[in-house]
């Protein structure tokens, strides 16, 4: 059944021939994310856009070049990821949103679909390349989770490139995080909406039922990069890398580095990497969400995304989105907010790379 | 026919209603588990279990009492895990394994049935109850998880009572620490098995499969304490909170504040808080599995439990259990282990306090 539904989704999703790879024997697809929320057209200037773009563009090839010379999920995963991380315009890496101390802490995880082997990281400040960092904790630790400075030593260990803090950090990240913290004694963030940080969960709901404006900021306030793929070996990977929350206080560790929220892979359904509001990520476990909907019911990739990205949160008011792929090569990529970076490269060998909702 | 099944489970459940306490009109439940593992009665002098049951049962008293008097299942899960944290027996609070380092780093995680609101912090040194952290987290921060120093200051804004890290730790906790600190030297634990804080998960795997006394230190090593309830309202809560791993390294995190891995609730579903090894657990996203497969296939809550944690658990190798309870106020208790402390007042009033298989 499943063997039919993927010929003939090989048979129906090509329509503009000329723009289509060619499909392999075998299904390889690739998907990535830079960042979900109220991405609108008028606030993007043409030259940030086309910049948008080109680094999407770079981190999509890195990433299906891996698979087309027969390298694992896992590999592309990550060099798909560590382009993102390298790139100023996403929330990862360089480039990553400042805790309320100035400071860059990154998450990341990677979870491989074949064995269900994960790594996370939280909390990370030297460690260049985060998503290198949850793989090692992956495959060189008998432990899926680290964080602060025990992860820090833990790299060290494994000889990992390491840098200063200052190598993440962004000018504009740094007037971001002071007009934020200027807002912040009035009760309003840096874009002008009320700030969650200093606030109960309830009174921050009803500032955002109340302001439309509110997800405003999300990208930049919430911003994750990720990437799921699928190898010639039938093999699914998803990873999520993230400077996390803006002006984040108090060790908050969001939904990127926690295994079933923010990332998850399983040959047996499918691989998903999530951005957005991370707690509300967390509370609805999103990705293993997606997996057991598929699992358990057997809706489609794309009906089990949406149901849990346009149903469950936004039953909760969580806003975002998320990529997936499952073994098939179908690639899906709901949203619920008005943008999503994103791109994808699906077993039929269609590419894609968008941000706004058309 | 969810009526249906809890009226039929009312009728059927209590075979001697001489120890059954009187039933509620709508039934409310409490279960608590105290760590899984090779408990086996050989190793447990007549003095400890006498002295684990007790406090077993005055874990069970202290919540029960909430919920008879009308209080929330939340409150009746604090009350629970506060005596456990109390109770030297286990890992958890006072009587916590030590890190490598030789102190103690505790986590814990509570969630909402009602809302799905959650809250978890990992790392706590200083904070006498991590559990009454983890719900000051969820009720009066806009994050779900905290770490370290961070969630220790968010504890200082709270007003928690503190604590020297002494406080926590008793002096077998530093004799077995340090027993298996010297046996790491040469690849074993405190407990003579294969010790997989140094080598690959692969060899660890490779160990365990090998060594059929790898899992008798399980209670040791990866103790937790937790509790789940059903309270008069009909809404479900789940709490964990444990020392986490005997000598962790690198700031690792368990499964106990993980979301989803260890402890989740949603009164759609059901109540679940796990005891293991929690890498497992974490990559099995077993509580929320558990909460799926009755959301998604309508099987009950003892067939959802038992399909993880006999099923996809032992696949993967993971020894552990889990506690659940469900909105008619069913309970069920299974773990793959030689031994769980645990006990429980079901919906129907019948007391179990156990801790070997039969």
């Amino acid at each position: 059944m499943r063997l039919l539904f993927a010929a003939l989704a090989l048979l129906m999703v090509s329509p503009v021939a000329s723009t289509a790879q060619p499909a392999p024997e075998r299904p390889i697809a690739l998907a990535l994310h830079g960042g979900a929320g109220t991405i609108l057209r008028q606030n993007l200037t043409p030259e940030r856009e086309a910049a948008v773009r080109a680094a999407l563009e770079q981190a999509l090839d890195a990433g299906y070049a891996v698979l087309l010379r027969g390298g694992t999920a896992l590999d592309a995963v990550e060099a798909t990821i560590r382009v993102l991380e390298e790139s100023p315009h996403f929330n990862a890496g360089v480039g990553a949103v400042l805790t309320d101390a100035g400071t860059a802490e990154l998450d990341a995880a990677v979870m491989d679909g074949r064995t269900r082997a994960a790594g996370a990281v939280s909390g990370i400040t030297t460690v260049r390349s985060p998503i290198q960092l949850a793989r090692r904790v992956m495959e060189r630790s008998p432990h899926v989770m680290l964080v602060g400075a025990g992860a820090e030593e833990f790299a060290g260990q494994q000889g990992l490139e390491r840098v200063t803090n200052d190598f993440f950090i962004l000018p504009e990240r740094r007037e971001q995080l002071r007009r934020m913290q200027e807002n912040r004694r009035t009760g309003f963030n840096a874009l002008g909406v009320p700030d969650p940080s200093f606030v109960s969960p309830e009174r921050f709901d009803a500032a955002l039922a109340a302001s439309p404006d509110l997800s405003g900021g999300m990208e930049h306030k919430f911003g994750t990069v990720g990437a799921v793929a699928l190898d010639r070996d039938g093999n699914l990977a998803a990873g999520t890398s993230t400077g996390g929350m803006m002006g984040k206080k108090f060790g908050r560790v969001g939904d990127a580095p926690i295994i079933g929220a923010g990332t998850y892979a399983d040959n047996a359904t499918c691989a998903v990497s999530a951005t957005g509001h991370g707690e509300y990520f967390i509370r609805a476990v999103v990705a293993h969400d997606i997996a057991s909907i598929i699992r358990y019911t057997g809706l489609s990739l794309t009906q089990a995304a949406s149901a849990v990205v346009h149903g469950s949160l936004v039953e909760m008011g969580g806003g975002g989105g998320v990529i997936a792929v499952d073994p098939q090569g179908r690639v899906t990529m709901p949203f619920n907010t008005p943008g999503m970076y994103r791109a994808a490269i699906d077993g039929a060998g269609n590419r894609t790379v968008a941000i706004f909702r058309d």
